[in-house]
């Protein structure tokens, strides 16, 4: 991106998208300063110095044009804008994963990537189609953590199962066969915690994949919110293994 | 509220509210038929008959008035809404609380009280200020699972304490006293588990109130998700006293 190219509101086909806020611009100029294209500076931010000598250091290109930040129109008011371009990994095949299927809600994959940097889980399988991981609100909800994790997106649960098959399942069910608790975790880095939409849940075909696992709960609620579920799940074994 | 009179967009003041969507209720009229004033069904909702039956049964009135869920420009799409009384409870001295310290967010507050529902804590202290429990947006975010508990609004913790002294209070904190598991939680209906606002936490003075804890994490992130935090804790501590 030049210094001339107008900054549009996001949409999905663009191949950069934007963090809106200094904390999560820092996360990604300190983490991944390589896919970072540019930093709008908003006239009325306080600590422009500070945001400059970061941009300097780092040889990143910063501007002050404060109709851009009108122009996207963000819901919250922010003063500094991260422009970076897209980017995917490939997971680590000896680490710990969580595999999202079908998740639907940005707000609840950025959550979930900030519950996983929060507790030392750092690959992340996302099987589409799925709410858009690079979208801004997704990158929001994730407190800039989404620059410290890989992601990969898949095809199909059978795509991510075919190459990493030494991955023990453990899908998230209220079927599940055995009832979430930390002696009923696996030890050792090669889990894989899935979990489904959040208004389907997973279909009873992941019943017969590696152990099926039940949050028990009340019957008073039909299931719990899925980054809820997600967060006690990796607190969980993220607790047996000793990584928090 | 009369047939005549007309339902407005939501505001704080109003000694009214209003779920959005069959589910929420359903609930409502399951749980709480006596606060329930008028159900609007949308003339294209599909299952006309059983909600009417549901409401007859009830002795709900019942309207059908497309404008008004036009009036009401509800984010998401919705055929069915359940206006009903404001109402508010005390608290059971006898069972565990959950104590939220000034939450600002709706969607945080319904999803935790969602999550008090599934894991059988059914009081919820709220420390004013705070966001609105009433909003229909926080109702959405709690599926209905506010018609399930006990709240009740405090205008500081110490009025919260005095009234219920035999609690021993659980300040989660970043720099609690002892990291989270399932052993360290306490035995007994008797405790509270208390949580800050989204952005600040819980001022220092809460690390000598109680038992502090820590939510043992990574240096990666500053601090979970303010519903996250909650539902681990929460899990924990239900999962110690066989409340799941």
């Amino acid at each position: 991106m030049k210094n001339k190219l107008i900054l549009k509101p996001y949409k999905k086909e663009f191949d950069y998208s934007y963090t809106s806020g200094a904390y999560a611009t820092y996360e990604l100029i300190e983490i991944k300063p390589e896919i970072v294209k540019a930093v709008y500076i908003h006239s009325r931010y306080s600590n422009k110095e500070e945001m400059e000598r970061v941009c300097r250091d780092n040889k990143i290109t910063f501007l002050y044009d404060d109709k851009t930040f009108i122009r996207i129109s963000q819901k919250e008011n922010s003063y500094i804008i991260g422009v970076f371009e897209k980017h995917s990994y490939i997971l680590d095949k000896s680490k710990p994963h969580v595999v999202l299927v079908n998740p639907s809600d940005m707000g609840n994959i950025g959550t979930i990537i900030r519950t996983m940097a929060g507790f030392n889980i750092h690959n992340l399988a996302i099987i589409t189609p799925a709410a858009d991981i690079f979208n801004p609100k997704t990158i929001r909800a994730s407190m800039g953590a989404l620059f410290r994790i890989n992601f990969q997106l898949f095809n199909s649960f059978e795509e991510y199962r075919q190459i990493y098959s030494r991955h023990w399942c453990y899908p998230f069910m209220l079927k599940g066969e055995i009832c979430l608790n930390i002696d009923n975790c696996s030890e050792g880095n090669l889990f894989s915690l899935i979990f489904g939409n959040e208004a389907t849940g997973l279909d009873e075909s992941f019943l017969g994949i590696g152990t099926s696992v039940k949050i028990p709960s009340s019957d008073l609620v039909d299931s719990l919110n899925l980054s809820i579920a997600a967060g006690i799940g990796i607190f969980t074994f993220a607790s047996k293994n000793g990584l928090i």
